[in-house]
């Protein structure tokens, strides 16, 4: 079975730039992944691309084949859907391409372009990642979802919203130095505190943004990698992917995420590692309680403590596991089919040591990038390691 | 690698229930898969589901999740789309996951709920698998675009409309039997030249219909078959997918299809047979031209002479090489994101021995399942043999 090696990432500015289209977007980072990588695109044999609500914002979909022109690439092409977990199971299918010995070279990504339709068009839009039957006919959109799982969380485990305020703080932090982030500005935990409140006990400061932009990484086999002397020092080692009831009252405990776990446990045993070799991690923050359920899910903080992490340091920069720092989709933005994809990116070029905040990561082997979808319903991990 | 066996195989009828949901439609697709094949649902690792216009038509995206619920499965599951390829591209997932020993049980189907858009609206959110920057916005829909392929076909190679008329009358010969099937009824030539024209030189019965409907698939590694003494003689040994660039004034020729004739040649390759060996084939003729097109680009006829293959009776049910005896979307019904899976299940059936028609093809070995999305910019070609 090949080792599957990170070639060349590329990414747009995370933002608004609603007069791009997707394709337009991802020939952009297509072109910076594989300038990055030395990989010629003649060689891509296969494009897995995630996009999630084209269809809406675009009226396009068949976005597979789309995105391999955009990209200058003529190779058979796949567009995977998990909600905001789609770039997540893009890359799984890529790395079995790749393992399986089917392919050598495959160009991985998404985008999504989604300010265009404006903030109530795009929640709207959002909201069909959740059960249209019985979640969406009730009025339920996610900041509403996700404000369910944080009251159920300070009930069984404890917290306040001042918690949670220090997750989004963290993450702003971890944006400064980020030239792709869509805020590169400091926030305090007042800020969050008073800032209006979407659905109690989340305020805006709580959610990530609104959010246009692509991501692309180049995967290569080991032999491949060698074979042309590539500068690919991080391979993808783990692969897992979990599920669970789609709609929120189906769940078992909202505060707990059952699928990221599954997804953690089985990327974990795929790579041979534990999670106590995880160095770092970006998580899917969508919401501050989201960052704080990934962490417990992935079992880089007891079921029940996430909660105090970022307040006492433990996943700051400087801490012991730093989580995000890229930003977390609160502060560098989710462009939601781009979101799983730009994370392998983002945790490739912290352990090459190519990315702004690599200093806080000096000595780390091995980190992890786990994807979301809905109310984690659907739920994506790979664990990546420097291997050369 | 292991073998992949079909163990079981469900179909709901194909037609038109617009009251149903595609999570019924699955649901009752899975019921009957998992009692043909005596998997326990609880075995079940993933489900690999393809869907197309579920955002559009039910305001339901991420129906991965939602659909392992409906077939009462407790497994990570993604949506897979490629247009009208959609459950082709669930298929070629699902066998890399068993070749890799990922998994030993895999769910893979579709569904697509359209009629309760009606015929122009259906017809719009089709139009969705088109480039809507390039042809979408000019007006072009599917009817159209086919039309043009079929003109250049025509001035290209020769041909006439009573040669696709031949096509419709065979398919719709095949479909008497099959109680899947949305039209159960025989048509003459003369119904076929006479009815309304949609686009020239294509009428309304060289399209096939709007269906709703939903398809299943069990596939197991053979060692999962062997130790649980399944009835699966039937694997699938050959996989392959084809791209091509998207709209068609980008094409270097409209009256052939590249991606399949790659998907093709893959699939052969991967299973070791060569396109002689293939005793009948289930091929996508959305339009009675695409028919054409695809047996030609799977080397089961010569460029140019496909035209005359089903006047001349040599791929009728009796013929050498029968296409589409299941009646092909043309009779049987065409739910978009079932349709990939769907020919699985016939093939399978087909093959061994299960179906109305096998008594065509009592002595076959080795055959076809050709799923194409948009005007053949996706294609998935995949060979079934029998090995047991």
């Amino acid at each position: 079975m090949s080792d599957v090696r990170v070639a060349g990432v590329g990414l747009t500015h995370f933002g608004s730039s609603p007069e791009r289209t997707s394709r337009d977007l991802f020939a952009e980072a297509s072109t910076k992944a594989f300038a990055d990588s030395g990989v010629p695109r003649t060689d891509v044999e296969s494009v897995c691309y995630g996009n999630f609500m084209g269809e809406i914002s675009e009226h396009q979909g068949h976005q597979g084949p789309l995105m391999a022109e955009a990209a200058g690439v003529r190779a058979p092409a796949t567009r995977y859907e998990a909600a905001c977990a789609s770039s997540g199971v893009a890359v799984r299918d890529a790395v079995r391409a790749i393992r399986n010995g089917e392919h050598d070279v495959v160009l991985v990504g998404g985008a999504e372009r989604m300010t265009n339709l404006g903030t109530a068009g795009a929640t709207e839009a959002l909201a069909i990642a959740a059960d249209d039957l019985w979640e969406v006919r009730a009025g339920m959109t996610f900041p509403g979802a996700y404000a369910l799982m944080a009251q159920a969380y300070f009930e069984t485990f404890g917290g306040e919203r001042e918690d949670l305020a220090h997750v989004a703080v963290k993450n702003h932090e971890n944006a400064l130095p980020n030239e792709k982030a869509q805020y590169q500005r400091a926030i305090e935990v007042s800020d969050v505190l008073e800032a209006p409140l979407v659905a109690t006990p989340l305020g805006l400061y709580d959610a990530c943004p609104i959010s246009d932009g692509a991501s692309a990484v180049v995967l290569t086999s080991e032999a491949y990698a060698e074979e042309h002397d590539l500068e690919a020092p991080v391979a993808i080692t783990g692969t897992g992917q979990g599920g669970d009831r789609m709609a929120l009252q189906d769940r078992e405990h909202l505060a707990r995420s059952p699928a990221a776990r599954e997804a953690g446990e089985e990327a974990y045993a795929d790579a041979g590692v534990r999670a106590g070799d995880v160095d770092f991690a970006e998580v899917h923050d969508c919401f501050t309680i989201a960052e704080v359920l990934a962490i417990e899910a992935l079992d880089l903080e007891p079921v029940g403590e996430g909660i105090s992490a970022a307040r006492d340091g433990r996943t700051t920069a400087d801490g012991e596991t730093p989580i995000n720092l890229s930003g977390g989709l609160k502060a560098k933005g989710h462009p939601v089919g781009a979101t799983g994809a730009s994370q392998i990116a983002e945790v490739a070029s912290l352990l090459a040591g190519d990315h702004p905040n690599s200093e806080f990561v000096e000595d780390a082997t091995t980190a992890v990038a786990h994807n979301a979808g809905g109310t984690v319903a659907s739920a994506t991990v790979h664990v990546l390691e420097v291997v050369a």
